[in-house]
C-alpha cells in the first residue's frame, strides 16, 4: 500500500497558538493600557456620545465577520463545522496579531498603547483580508497552513494600507482596494504557490446541497443587511457617513436585482445559480467602498453596484473556468469575483467620480455664481489637482494587487514547507478531519479509518 | 402523452427586471439627488444625531424583512431557496418602484427628489406589504407572477395609505392597519382570482419537516425580536417612541405565552403545533401597531397581545380549513391569521382605546382639577372628536380591508394570463424548478426530466 | 406490558399558563403604568437619548436570549424544536413572572409601579438564571417541570440578588455571581433532587450530529458577538461603560483561541470537539462580568479569558465526567463547565483585582506625586477598604452557591411530584413528544405509538 499523504502535524497546531497566546500576554502586560478616564463630566457624556456613534457599526461588523461570512463560507456540505471554526479563530487570531504589529509601531514612536475601541476595529479590519484571502483555499488547506498565511498577511496588509492610504493618499473609506483587492490577489497567490499545476476532478464533497446553499445564503443576507455599516464605520460622522450609507444601501439593492437578471439570462434554462446569488448580490458592497463617501450622485451608486453584480456573475460563469483551465488556478469560493473584479472596478470608479467632479467645478466656476468655488482648494478630495487625485486612485490599485499578488505567491511558498502539509486529497472539504464527530455515516468510506490512523500516527511532534 | 401545463416563460423574468433596472438609472439620473450638505458644524452635529436615531431602527428592520422574514417562509421543505430568494427579490425589486412612484409624485409637486434614510424607509413600508401578501400563494406561483403582484401593488399601497392617513387621518403609527391588513385582502384577492376554484390534494412536498419548521422557528423569533423597531421606528422621538417600544414588548410577550396556552389547548393530545408558533408569537405585533403610542395602560398591550394570539391560533385551527372548504380558498402561510384577524382586532382596539381615553378626559374635567384638560383641543389623537376619530379608525379598516379585496382579485386576474402561467402542480414547492441544483435526490421523480425539457423548450422568449 | 411510565399531564400546562396570564392581565390593570410623559421639550431631547442609550443593548440581549442561547440549545438532533420552543417559553414566563413579584415589592414601598425598560431588563436578567438553569436537564424535563422550576428560581434569585448586591455590596456588573454561578448551582441542585441516583446508558438521541452541532456553533457565534452588550448595559455610560465593552470583547478573544488550544491539545488526535468549542469560548464572557467595570489592565482581561477558556475545557473532559461517575450528577448541557467554574474563576479575579489595585494606591501614595490619591476614599469600589471589599466578593460568591444549591435541590424535590412527572426514557430528548409533527421518520420505532397512546389517554386532567 502506497504511503499516505502528509498532513499536516496536529500538536503543532495548539502549541504555536499556545505559543502566541503567551507572547500575547507578555506584550499586553508590557505596552498596552487603556486610555485615562476623563475627569469632567462633560467630557464623559462625549464619551459617551462617541461610543454610541461607533459601537452599534462595531457590532454590525462583528455579526458580519463572524455569522455571515462563516455562513457564507458554508455551502460545503459536509464542511460547515470546519467553515464557521475556522473562520471564528482566524478572525480572532489574526485580530490579536494586528493588535501586537499595530501596538508595537505605536511604541516604538509614542510609548504606552492606548487601547480603545477604533484600535480594534482596524484590527479586526486586519483580520478581515485573511478572512477573505483564505477563501481561496477553502477545504484544501490545513488550520496550520491558515495560520500561517494569516501571520504572513496581517504585517503586509498594514504595510500595504499604509504605503496606499497614508503615502499615496487614495480615498478608499469602505477598504475597496485596501481590503477587498489586496485579499482578493494575496489569496490567489496563495493559491497559485500551494497547488501549482495540480488538478483534481470534481470532489465528491464539493458540490453544495441545497440545504448547505440555504445557509451560505443567510450568510449572504447578513452580510447584505449590515454592510451599511463595514462601509460607513470609519467615516466623518454627520453628512459624509449619512451618503456612506445611502450609497452603500442603494449598490447593495441594485446588485441583488441585477444579480438575478444576470444568472438568470447566463444559465441556459433560465435557472438561478445559488452561488452566483450568494456571491453576487454582495458586489455592490465591495465596488462602493472606494466612491461611498465622495459627493456622487445617488444614480452613481446604482449604476455601480449594477456593473459590479454584471461582473460578478460573468467571473463566475467564464473567468473563474477559464483561470482553472489556462492557468490551473484554483479559486474555492471565487473569491476573484466577488472581490478581485467588483474591487477594481470600483477604483475605477473613483478616478471617474474625481475627474468629473473636477468637471462639474470647472464649470461651475465659469458660471456667474461660481465665485466660492475657488475657495475648495482642490476639491472635496484634499489640496490634489484633480488629474492627480484620479491618477494616485490608479497607482494604489497598481500598488494593491502587484504586492499582493507577490506576497501571496510568497506566503504559498511558506506553506508549502512539508511540516505543514495539507490534507490528502480524499479527506478534503471533510469535517471528520479536524472536528471529534460521533456517529458520521459519510466518513465510513473505506480505506478512511486506515489513512486517518497512519495521520494519528505522524502527530506527534 | 398529454400536453406539459403551461409555465413562465424563463426568459421573462430576467428581461423584464432588466428594463425595469435600466428605467431605474434613467429615473434617478433625471430626477433624484441627496440633500445639500449643511455646511455648519452645528448642523453636522444635529445630522449625525438624527441618524444615530433613526439608523439602527432601519437595520433592526431590515434584518427582520431580509433574514426573518425569508426564514419564516422557509418552512416548506423543499422550497427553502426559493422562499428565501424570492423575498430577496421582492423586497429590492418593490423599494426600487416604491421609490420611483414616490419620486415621480413628489417631483410633480416640488421638484428634484432629495433621498434620505426615510424615503428608503417608507418605500421599504411599501415593499413589506408586497412580501406578506405573497405568503398566500407561495410555492404555487411563479417568480414572474410575483413581480407583476408587487408592481400592481406598491402603488395601489400608496394610495390606499394616503387615503387612510392622510385624508381620512386614521391613527396608525405600526402599520396595522395600513400594512398588514392591507396586504392581507390583497394577498388573499390575488389568491382566489388566481386559483379560482381548484383544488388539490395535499402535495407532498407541502408538508414541513421538524428541520425547515426549525428554520422557520428561528426566523419568527428574529422577527419577534426585533419588531419593536418596526413599530416604533416612525414615532417622534422621547416619550411617544418609548412608550410604543414598551408597548410592543408587552404585546409580544403576552402573545407568546398566550399562543403556547391556546395550541396546546387545541391540538387534541396537548402538543404544540409549530405554524401556531410561528405565527401566534407575532400576532401581538400585528395588532399592537394601531394602538402603540396611544396612551394607554401598558394592561391594554397584555390584553392585545394575548387576544390576537388566540384569535391567530383559531384562525388556523378552524377559519382556514372552513374558507378552504366553503370559499376554496388557499391561503399557504395562513396570512389571514397572522395579518388579518389581529390587524382588524387591532383596529379596533385603537377605535375603542380613543373613546375610553375621551371618557376619562370627560371625567377628569368633571373633577375640580380638570382645569387644564380644555387646553388639549379634542385630546391626543388631534382636533377630532373623539367618535369622529373612532368613526375614522372604524372608516380605515373598511377602506383597507375593501380596496385592497378589490384590488388584489384584479391583480390576480392580471397574473392569470397565459404568458405568466404557473408551475404546473406536480413542480410546486420545489426549488429544483428555479434554482440550478446538482445532485438534489428527490428531484428523479419519474417524469420530472421530461416536464422540465419541455418546460426548457417554452422558454425562448 | 407493563404500565408505560407517568408522564406530564397535556392539560397541566396550557391551564396553569392561562390562569397565569389572566393573574399578570389583573396585576398589570391593579399596579403598573408607564412614566408620566415629561413635559418639557429638553426632557423629551434627554429622554431620547437615554433610549438611545439602552434600547440597542436591550435589543442586543434580546438576540442573544431568543435567538442565539436557542441555538445553543439545539445542539441535541431531534430537539431542536423544543430547545428554542421551551427557552422562548421560559424567557417570557419568567420575564413576566419576575416583573409581577418585583412589582408587588415595590408596590408594598412605594406604591404604583412604573413600568420602563429598565424594569424589563431587570425582570430579564432573572430570566436568564432559569435559562442557564434548565440546561441541566435538558430533554429529561418536561415543561411543566421546567415551569415549576422558574417560578421557583425567579423570587430565589430576586433574594439572592438583593442579598449579594444590596445587602452585601459586591460588585458583580456583568452578573458573574448573582447570574452564572447562581444559576449553574440551582441547575445542579434541580438535576440532583430530579434524577436521584439515576443512571442511564447513552441514549440514542443525544449524541449530536454535525448538522445540529452546526446549529449549536451557530448559537454560540451569535450570544459570542453581543455579549459585550450583556456585560455593559447596567454600565455608568462613559468611561466605565466603555472599560466594560472593551475588557469583555478582550475576553471573549482570548477565550475563542484558547479554547482550541486546550481542545486540540485535550483530544488524542488533535481534533477539536464540538461541545468544547460551543461552550470555551464564551467561558470568557461569563468569567469577565465581576471585573469588566474595574480599573483592571488590558492584560488582565485577556488573561481572565484565556484561563476561564481553559478550565471551562478541562471541566467538560474531566470533570462532568467525574461527577456523573461518582455523584450520578447529570449536567445535560454541561452548564457547570461554562457557568460555573468561569464564575468562580470571575469571582476571584474581581478579589483580587481588589486587593491589587489598591496595592498598587498604596505605593502611589508613597510616591511624590501621590498627592491626590488620598482624595479616593477607599477606590473606586467605594467606600470599604480594599481587604474587606474582597472578602465581601468571596462571601458573595460562598451565599451565591449555597443558597442556590440548597434552593435548586428544593426546587427538584418539588417537581419529582407525581403530576408533574417526566418523560419517559424511551421519549427523552424527542421534539415528538411535545410537537405535532407529520412525516417524522424515526418516531416510527416499535412500542412509540402505544407508549404514546397510553399518554394521551392519562392526559385528561
Amino acid at each position: 500500500m502506497a504511503m499516505p499523504p502528509p498532513a499536516c502535524p496536529r500538536r503543532l497546531l495548539p502549541l504555536s497558538l499556545g505559543l502566541f497566546q503567551g507572547a500575547l500576554l507578555l506584550f499586553f502586560t508590557l505596552f498596552v493600557t487603556y486610555d485615562k478616564p476623563s475627569a469632567q463630566a462633560e467630557d464623559a457624556n462625549l464619551m459617551a456620545n462617541q461610543l454610541y456613534g461607533i459601537f452599534p457599526f462595531f457590532q454590525d461588523i462583528q455579526v458580519m465577520l463572524v455569522v455571515g461570512l462563516g455562513l457564507l463560507l458554508a455551502f460545503l456540505p459536509r464542511y460547515g463545522l470546519s467553515a464557521l471554526t475556522h473562520n471564528f479563530l482566524l478572525l480572532n487570531f489574526s485580530t490579536q496579531w494586528a493588535l501586537v504589529l499595530q501596538g508595537l509601531l505605536h511604541h516604538l514612536h509614542h510609548g504606552q498603547v492606548h487601547l480603545d475601541l477604533r484600535n480594534l476595529l482596524t484590527a479586526e479590519f486586519a483580520a478581515v483580508t485573511v478572512l477573505i484571502s483564505v477563501g481561496a483555499v477553502l477545504g484544501r488547506a490545513s488550520p496550520c497552513q491558515l495560520l500561517v498565511v494569516a501571520a504572513c498577511e496581517v504585517p503586509i496588509y498594514l504595510a500595504s494600507e499604509w504605503a496606499i492610504v497614508t503615502r499615496l493618499g487614495v480615498l478608499d473609506v469602505g477598504g475597496t482596494i485596501t481590503i477587498h483587492v489586496f485579499s482578493c490577489y494575496f489569496g490567489l497567490g496563495v493559491s497559485k504557490a500551494l497547488f501549482g499545476a495540480a488538478q483534481w476532478p470534481v470532489h465528491p464533497k464539493e458540490t453544495p446541497t441545497p440545504r448547505s446553499d440555504l445557509l451560505s445564503l443567510v450568510g449572504m443576507l447578513i452580510l447584505w443587511v449590515f454592510w451599511p455599516s463595514f462601509v460607513a464605520v470609519l467615516c466623518q460622522p454627520g453628512d459624509v457617513q449619512r451618503r456612506a450609507i445611502l450609497n452603500t444601501l442603494l449598490a447593495m439593492s441594485a446588485s441583488a436585482v441585477t444579480t438575478v437578471v444576470a444568472s438568470s439570462l447566463l444559465e441556459r434554462d433560465g435557472k438561478l445559480s445559488p452561488s452566483h446569488l450568494q456571491n453576487g448580490s454582495l458586489a455592490g458592497g465591495v465596488a462602493i467602498g472606494a466612491v461611498a463617501d465622495m459627493a456622487v450622485p445617488p444614480v452613481a451608486a446604482l449604476a455601480l453596484g449594477s456593473l459590479s453584480a454584471v461582473a460578478c456573475v460573468l467571473g463566475f460563469r467564464f473567468l473563474t473556468p477559464f483561470l482553472a483551465r489556462k492557468l490551473t488556478l484554483h479559486d474555492q469560493c471565487g473569491i476573484h469575483n466577488l472581490h478581485g473584479l467588483p474591487g477594481i472596478l470600483g477604483a475605477a470608479a473613483s478616478a471617474v467620480a474625481i475627474l468629473v467632479a473636477s468637471e462639474d467645478t470647472r464649470f461651475s466656476q465659469t458660471s456667474p455664481m461660481g465665485g466660492n468655488a475657488s475657495e475648495v482648494a482642490g476639491g472635496w478630495w484634499g489640496d490634489r489637482e484633480a488629474g492627480g487625485q484620479a491618477l494616485c486612485q490608479a497607482a494604489g490599485l497598481a500598488v494593491a494587487i502587484g504586492g499582493s499578488l507577490l506576497a501571496g505567491l510568497l506566503a504559498g511558498v511558506v506553506i508549502r514547507l512539508p511540516c505543514l502539509a495539507r490534507p490528502p486529497e480524499r479527506l478534503c472539504f471533510d469535517d471528520s478531519l479536524y472536528f471529534k464527530i460521533e456517529d458520521q455515516v459519510g466518513s465510513s468510506e473505506p480505506g478512511g479509518t486506515t489513512e486517518e490512523g497512519a495521520l494519528a500516527l505522524k502527530e506527534q511532534v
